[in-house]
């Protein structure tokens, strides 16, 4: 196409946009609209087809790939995490990344439309997780499992706004605890608070707070204020936004946009600014909101909630938080959401870290028979810690290792790559993390380099003479300190040189 | 809809459905043919319309959920192989589970077609990864990086023909170690083959085979045979069926679908048949075969190939065989893949458990300066090695523990719930793996019976006496023996028994 025709082209698709505009603003019949829209379409069709197909090199969207460093970062917190998680008893499960679409309809209110579909290529509808919870539940009905603690670590896909730097991505990890099967009150339920004290603690967190609330409560408190029985879970997800937006926004949605009386809102909010520990629960069940049969059942939990923290050790961690909503459709008990505060370091308000808790219905929503399974359960949003931790290991200049090599087999001479291949074999069968250089005549400085780069322990170098002599030399990398050692007890001395540096390590 | 409207619309489709066959089959115009499948597709939808939408409890077809069992046996799996690449210098990375469809086109060759893509919800056009080789060539390219020893593991997607039992899915984890840099000849290959024979020695597999080749070898085999140029891919794809099918059905597709002479086909015949060692490499270069410039490179390639085998003590586990293809378009160089033999066990004719080769044009596809970043690396399909040793696991009846708890703290009477709770919090706050009953009085013996069932060694038992006098008890659960310990020495007397047992257990 000339660039006089592409002028022409775009003057058309211009005209064409202008009447899809007009039709729209005078409400033109539907079809009418679709009809012109298809025009525009096809013009614009003609636009791009004429140019060379271009390959973007990139990731999709809201996706990144991880470099060793980060990944390094990221297995010592994972491995901080199921260690936790093992402490508390809990085994491993594993469940596919995509799902039946059906399993995942109506489960998450608003936020359905963030679920990613697959292509229909002629099979099943499908669609990506967009939480270990609720594939978690269809693995519970489908598997005939009635009581498990279960931790999963997977990945989780949304559609969302992605604020990288913030670290919310489209992709991202999640870490899951779960406690299915029927107990006693709040026993599960405290011990879930209990694991996300330890996780963020083991993890170097202080300052942190775990907001808990209750749905019944919630729901009391709606009844009581007078919010119709069909607005609650409306009411919900717009009190859910108050840890973002001040109270006269959320007042707004209340009553604009989902036409909530007033007054009614005015007595909602003598309630969402309450927050404080045993002594507010005490005080709500000689309030009168402790009339409503739901509030008063939900006060009564979390009295007993707080009891059980105390024997925990966790009460100046919890915070009772009326406003606390979490706007997901299955809840139905306690509910928390873990909070960094003020560390007093740089760029920490990243907010909530982790969330979770009870959801007794969502397994019998899978059953045939709606055979009920109790469940109660946290999940670790790893991508806003690991966020967090980079900063902080940025700021701190610590380097973490990305490999765990132990040995570096150099030559001083060339055509030593045959010599230098047998001792790295001799190691590699006794178990030892070794590397060569795969070039066959690498230069002395260049090997060296190498190994002080990746912070490598130990260098072995090998020359003709100390061959002939049957010894190897064996360099300290961090202190260049070297020694000769026979060839033949090459395996044994360098085990006995990393032990005495871990131990002086341990040391230091 | 009673039975006979249903009846009636049944035979309505039935009708509509001839129609749409015999426009099709008289070759009517395309707008008319989707006119009336239209018409047919609306009859149908009435049918189902009608019924109410079943709910089907199942994971997508060829995924599958995994229980506590079999993730403790990945696990230990996954260290195995982790553990290996380690020792061998590599450093992990991630890449996200989907790709813009434009980075996957055009490098499978005939399987491209099994690429599962997401639906277009409005955004960028992606698909599922079908493996980590073209994602890894993606993240060099990206992130400019031109040598780097890495590993990855994680879940490719195909949309093949599941075969379960056999081990394959649609679903399925690799684990790739891949050694990207300009290097000299064969010196990353021949670790990679060290590697896997070091993979499968160190998960128990004695009864392996490496089997070797050499795209060059092929092209110029091809050559010297008289496959035209153009149809050395499509014959090389045939060729790669001769693992599954006999000589004459790949003869079969070589003459009669895809129109090659049948004295070339003969010609071909006399070359795949031939296996062997270093001494077929000779023989090789001493054929007429070495007149050909490819295959005399990829002889002379092979030649040094095995001399650094002996080095590494592996050339007995490797066999040089001409049949070897590998249908992926993109290798280059040496191609690999493993084979179990018969280890004399159960099910153990799994076929291919790991592959690999060289691929050096790869990264030069997505770089816009055609900057090449020569690689080379393995695949371990481990859902293949899982199904293998789950099938051993249950013939020798060994069972993996599936948590790791160390003590279970019970309560011989009613009202203690209180004090079971006091113990574990102050052994988690020690780091040790505690559970206890979710019950407020649960009965001693389900106590005892959870941790016999759990395998957990050692239980304590509090009643009101014991508390009193200051003591708790302590039970090997194994041997039903008990202990007083003071109740202000748990922790370290709780250490003391757990690393009394697990030396006793390494003794027997």
């Amino acid at each position: 196409m000339s660039v006089v025709e592409k002028e022409a082209l775009n003057d058309l698709i211009k005209q064409q946009g202008d009447i899809v505009r007009s039709l729209k603003a005078e409400k033109a019949p539907k079809e009418k609209i679709d009809e012109e829209v298809a025009k525009l379409l096809q013009l614009k069709a003609q636009l791009t087809e004429d140019e060379p197909h271009k390959f973007v090199l990139k990731t999709a969207k809201g996706t990144r790939d991880h470099m060793p460093a980060q990944m390094a970062l990221r297995e010592k917190v994972f491995s901080t995490i199921i260690s936790c998680f093992k402490r508390h008893g809990g085994e491993a499960i594993d469940t596919p990344v995509f799902e039946l679409k059906d399993t995942l309809t109506g489960k998450y209110g608003e936020d359905s439309k963030l679920i990613y579909d697959l292509a229909d290529q002629g099979g099943e509808i499908l669609s990506l997780r967009y939480d270990l919870t609720v594939p978690f539940a269809r693995f519970l009905a489908m598997n005939k499992i009635s009581n498990i603690k279960r931790y999963q670590i997977g990945k989780v896909y949304r559609r969302d706004n992605p604020a990288m730097t913030r670290g919310r991505y489209r992709e991202f990890y999640q870490c899951d605890f779960d406690i299915a099967g029927q107990y006693d009150l709040m026993l599960p339920d405290v011990e879930c608070v209990k694991i996300l004290a330890e996780i963020l603690k083991d993890l170097g967190f202080n300052g942190f707070v775990i907001k808990v609330n209750h749905r019944e409560i919630l729901n009391g408190m709606f009844e009581f204020c007078g919010v119709p029985a069909d607005s609650f879970k409306t009411i919900c997800s717009a009190v859910d936004k108050l840890d973002k937006l001040p109270w006269e926004d959320v007042r707004k949605e209340m009553v604009s946009e989902k036409g909530l009386a007033e007054e009614v809102a005015d007595n909602i909010n003598k309630f969402v600014v309450k927050k404080g520990g045993s002594e507010l629960v005490t005080a709500l069940l000689s309030d009168d909101l402790a009339t409503n049969a739901a509030a008063k059942r939900g006060l009564e939990e979390m009295r007993l909630f707080f009891e059980y923290c105390d024997l925990y050790g966790i009460t100046n961690k919890v915070s009772f938080d009326l406003s606390l909503a979490r706007g997901l459709d299955y809840y139905t008990g306690i509910i928390f959401e873990a909070v960094l505060t003020d560390d007093g370091q740089p760029g920490e308000t990243v907010g909530s870290v982790a969330a979770g808790g009870r959801y007794d219905n969502l397994v019998g929503m899978f059953d045939a028979k709606g055979r009920a399974v109790p469940c109660v359960g946290i999940s670790v949003g790893v991508e806003r810690i690991f966020t967090l931790l980079e900063a902080r290991a940025l700021a701190e200049q610590t380097k973490l290792r990305t490999n765990e090599t132990e040995v570096f087999v150099a030559s001083a001479q060339k055509q030593l790559v045959r010599e230098r291949m047998k001792i790295c074999s001799e190691l590699w069968d006794h178990g030892l993390k070794v590397e060569h250089s795969y070039k066959q005549n690498p230069k002395l400085l260049a090997q060296l380099q190498y190994c002080e780069e990746r912070s490598i322990p130990l260098a072995i170098i090998i020359g003709e003479s100390e061959l002939q002599k049957g010894v190897v030399k064996l360099r300290k990398v961090a202190t260049r300190e070297e020694f000769e050692v026979p060839r033949d007890k090459l395996t044994i001395e360098i085990r006995n040189y990393l032990k005495n540096m871990s131990s002086q390590q341990e040391r230091a």
